[in-house]
């Protein structure tokens, strides 16, 4: 049904297919206009007015949080179930976020539902899959702190009386502007550079000492609530703020990032399908010396190009997503998944943009749109780089394994 | 188990990870040192001889056919499951030709599986199946005739009185020096050009008027019976020799080449594994510049690249697998994970290579040798350009038919 | 001086080797700082009230039109001299126009200098240089015109008494919002899709007829004037207007094509040189995992694989100008260095921005805007593909010639 | 006059055009036919047998040693002088040697003209001139001994009475079967990993201790005396058989492989346009699909990318020949020239395989039998990996300095 013309995993039940259909129909019809009017800005088209309005008409039609807990209404779907829907919704830039299953709500939902304690799922989990709150997940630090290596972390909670007072800085926190609470990554022991002593805090937004910043003028512009800048100025939480074990905040980061990479890789599949579909549709339309764009050989080559890539992203995410689904941590399986997809999706939007020439590169098709908003995914959840490190790692472990065993 | 670090399929039966597992100790224990010896060369290494050799151990061991119909003494596996098998054999230049699932004959069987009459099912598969014959399949013509092409074919079939008469010149018939029978593709009616008119033939190879001439000097030398020129010059053949309809080849074509592009891909992944784990295995050694090959960053993007290649190369193959089995002819599937295979396997050789230096320029490791024997895969069963071509006409005929309804 | 670290052209006079370094000093110190404070958009730093002031400074400073004509005030630099200051020039995106030598106007001259009355090079030519007018090249047309197949185009100029009068339209046409004069291409004599007929005309902006409409919305934000849509509409010229012969259009657009596809390589190898210094000077000062980043494998591998290209890019400059400056077309040499150049080029300003990481995709860094202009240089002037096909083309006919005699 | 149709200096005296012209003649009408009767293979063609009889023609043409100092009978041109006819004389693989230009004879010519005493220039460097005598370069040795990083050099040199008793063992050694004469690289002082201490030495091949092993059977055939295993087992020199200063050698191994690296690029380019040349004649006379090959998309996409890539090679040699021609050492320049070259010339000639098929797989043409020749290429003389390494850090110094001022 998509574009590419292969899909990874046949095998789904009626209603999970039903559900794909059906976002699809909502994505196509109901929000590309809204993206199309506003060239993918988010701040333009209204930001949380719009998040709001999409959302109440997702609700209406049964298709909020498709990763969601059943029991807050979500649909419970697994990771190779969502994949098929994310990806449909990833169609819009502003698609994700129609269904509540945007970063980084959709990943903070998903830790929460893991490790949250019955009164936090209540008071953070349950308004956050009914899309009545939005979160911000409060990692990454300015250098020298904490980013593609966390263990680098700065920002610091010490023990008080009433529970922990936190300090430090943030930058790059994505939908922090208007969100409603914060998951807090901060060191209670150890040094910056040792793999362990994290701990994850939640906090309400409107705690005194959290303050939200500048937003980093970032190249994309379809996230709601920007990436900001955020300060912990003697930020006081209770005892019942941190989130799961103390000083295991490290151990959790990992249980949100593999599955919120391969969540990431879906919906950037569904922005590059729409790219890729758009420049078929104009080449198909197009005729330059002679014949129709399509009939060109090297407009044949990126076309090709652009099917295998999207064929070989969708089949290593399921067979990640098989993975995570088998309650494997899929360390290996995401970071490949991760970082091919990255790339294949940079990839094929940027020869879609290649096949429409100069109407590519103009706000009049949404490829160059695209292109601004998939760019900053080969960096983000662990650049391309540091993921082939770790692959690297992993493989010559595996192989000392073999030859000594 | 094996290297690249993920597998794309876990969910197998028992029986299946059994004979995986005894594949594998087989192909390592018992096929790898004759390779070596003789540095993959099957003539220098015996050729036939050499082949009932490894066969016999094989059937001793309950390996032989894992495609093969059970009828037959096969394992009758599906493709997905056989994918495991192959790439287990193909670690081993000379294991796909010891378990008798060597191209052509694996193919062959496949083919007559599906379209053979009873009688030649008991006259040309069993035995081929049981590894007592041979066979060929003589379809590619020295230009102007059929190549990448099918249809050019120029072969002709005139009927006569007791049946057909052929006349016509093939090139690059793999095996076909010791061949018991040959599956002919000849032109029945119609004219070079036109996508209809071909029918098959089936002939035992001492048959007057059937002729194999040299053997075309290819890079490669692992296979037995070569790649040679053969000629038919007045050959007679009964009525019931039509494999098939008559007219219906091209259609047969088909029929056999999607899955057997898939094994030639299940195949050279083993032997893109052999010189994965070849190179790992030196790279853990070797040290340069005061650091383990393994702990230096432009080393291990090599290894990156490969653990990525080897896995997309397995997930793709087995989303065409599925369609396979589920009996699509997965035309998109197979071109798809055919490109991607054939140009990823000779990434990861080329790569291996490079990292053992000049160890791996020499007879001293496999990898030379492998890269050797890989590199006409991304020429045989279509062409990397032939494939893309293919592709792109897929999804703009796909994305017309989105586009108009 | 520059990095990379390799220059292409060592023999250069000591006049030349001081405009450069009095350009890169200028480029740096003045305007640098201006495109920083504006994120590089043109319209926010002022549009033609900016360039004026920078051009005034750089009149001033002697650095005006290094490549116009001596007799008009400019430096008279041979296509290899420019080569090094251009390249300078376009170290800022506003460097080009401060010296005027930005695209059209660059072009434009070029050409005027070589078909020009005498009468039309005091009326146009000699304010161009001088910078007192800025200048427009219409060509492109909305598909199915002329595109990258120039012979598509639907542009009609139709004698009258007094001249031609020009019907049409236009788009894509760089600087037309203010343009003080355009060059016109229009359909004389033929067909769409005949390679003769086409005929160049000078039309100052103020003619009836002539209307500046809309700005395409494109990606990039640097070019004062826009990229418009242009339309004639019973534009009068009178016949002195013609520029060179009537019908021979087809061929001066190749006489302005050539060199003007090189002094885009020039200037956007300034901005590919700017993303990777800013990238080293990132990665020199950035930590991770333990070390520096310019100890880590992977980032060498991205700086090395930047100093390739940037060195390679240079060296088929070197070779086309050279080409260039001895009288020839040079039509292989500058496709090849087009074609080479706008992709290495963009992979260049890519793996700068990955360097960066989160800090890449900023706005806080000159990287994430670089890479927003250079990718529309893979399209204009000639797609990568249009010169692929052009150059595979030319090969066949050097091999036909080759094998015949 | 040569393929890829673009050449990187046009500037050259008649002198040399002249020697461009003859030699481009010899090697195609007399030492093609030999390679082709051979498939490349030097052993099979008659080793020192056949090379004398090749060099005894090019003497009789005039043709021999471009490089060599007049003095002793050659032509001594320059670095781009050379390059073109290397290019030339690669052009067969046997070409380069016929001429008496091959590695590594031409290399030591090099070094020795630089560095000999006159007592060894006459002794050693006339008669290799003149090819009258053949030599070999040994620094190689098996891991952990030196090998892309010559400072874990572990050969070790001590003075006796007479002079010097060197002890070790090499690997890799081209040529050494046969040769005349060795320059031995050996440790004076230090400890591997040290990057000092190395000594140079002179030794006739027929001195007690020296002694030729096997030759390792590596993929390329096409070097007269292969590459060896040499072992020195008390083998005793005189003290006038120190080749420059003591402690010195490891400076001259860069006086050395700068150079030697860029005529590597020159005659493997050789047999770069040979494979291309082939690929085109193929094209032009092969239909697929109802057309030429050379006007299918696809095709042209290889052809294309082939005429790039020989142009940029080209072009990138010029550049370090250039530098290395005004005396600069050229680091940077050479290491670039090197690693593009290297790869580009392995991506030209696979490419070529790819456009003849079936053909280009079998030795009826020479495509399959150069992809063997070339590949050890990004191996020797520094893998690509080590000069990136080198590129990268050199990026970084010369990054560092501009911050500083």
């Amino acid at each position: 049904m998509t574009t590419g013309t292969t899909s990874a995993a046949p095998q789904r039940s009626a209603e999970v297919d039903d559900l794909v259909a059906r976002t699809r129909a909502f994505v196509r019809e109901e929000v590309v206009p809204v993206e199309d009017r506003h060239d993918g800005d988010i701040t333009a088209a209204g930001g949380d007015v719009l998040r709001r309005q999409l959302q109440a008409r997702a609700l209406e039609l049964g298709l909020l949080a498709p990763h969601g807990p059943v029991e807050y209404g979500g649909h419970g779907l697994s990771m190779r179930e969502r994949a098929r829907v994310f990806e449909e919704a990833g169609y819009a830039l502003f698609g994700a976020m129609a269904i509540n299953a945007a970063a980084p709500d959709e990943g903070n939902m998903h830790l929460l539902d893991r490790i949250a304690t019955p009164e936090q799922r209540e008071r953070f989990l349950a308004p956050l899959v009914r899309a009545e709150a939005r979160s911000a997940f409060a990692m990454t630090e300015p250098a020298p702190g904490a980013g593609s290596d966390p263990s680098a972390l700065r920002t610091i909670a010490v023990r008080t009386p009433g529970g922990w007072r936190i300090e430090g800085q943030k930058v790059f926190i994505t939908g922090a502007d208007g969100a409603d609470f914060f998951i807090i990554m901060a060191r209670t022991s150890g040094e910056p550079g040792e793999r362990g002593g994290g701990t994850m805090f939640l906090a309400p937004a409107s705690s005194p000492g959290l303050r939200v910043g500048r937003h980093v003028p970032t190249m994309d512009r379809s996230m709601v609530g920007g990436h900001c800048e955020v300060s912990f100025d003697g930020l006081e939480v209770t005892a019942n703020a941190v989130l799961g074990e103390v000083d295991e905040g490290f151990r959790y980061v990992q249980v949100r990032l593999g599955p919120a990479r391969m969540t990431h890789v879906m919906r950037w599949l569904g922005a590059a399908v729409r790219a890729h579909e758009t420049a078929l549709d104009y080449a198909l339309e197009r005729r330059s010396m002679g014949a129709r764009l399509t009939d060109q050989g090297l407009a044949q080559h990126l076309i090709a190009e652009n099917e295998i890539d999207l064929a070989a992203t969708r089949a290593l995410l399921d067979v990640a997503c098989t993975a995570l689904d088998s309650g494997s941590p899929a360390a290996q399986e995401t970071s490949i998944a991760k970082t091919f997809g990255a790339e294949a999706i940079g990839r094929v939007v940027d020869r879609s943009l290649q096949l429409c020439g100069g109407m590519g590169t103009s706000a009049d098709l949404p490829i160059a749109r695209i292109a601004r908003e998939v760019r900053p995914f080969r960096v983000y959840d662990g650049p391309s780089e540091v993921h082939r490190f770790a692959i690297a790692k992993r493989a010559a472990s595996a192989a000392r394994r073999r030859v000594q065993g």
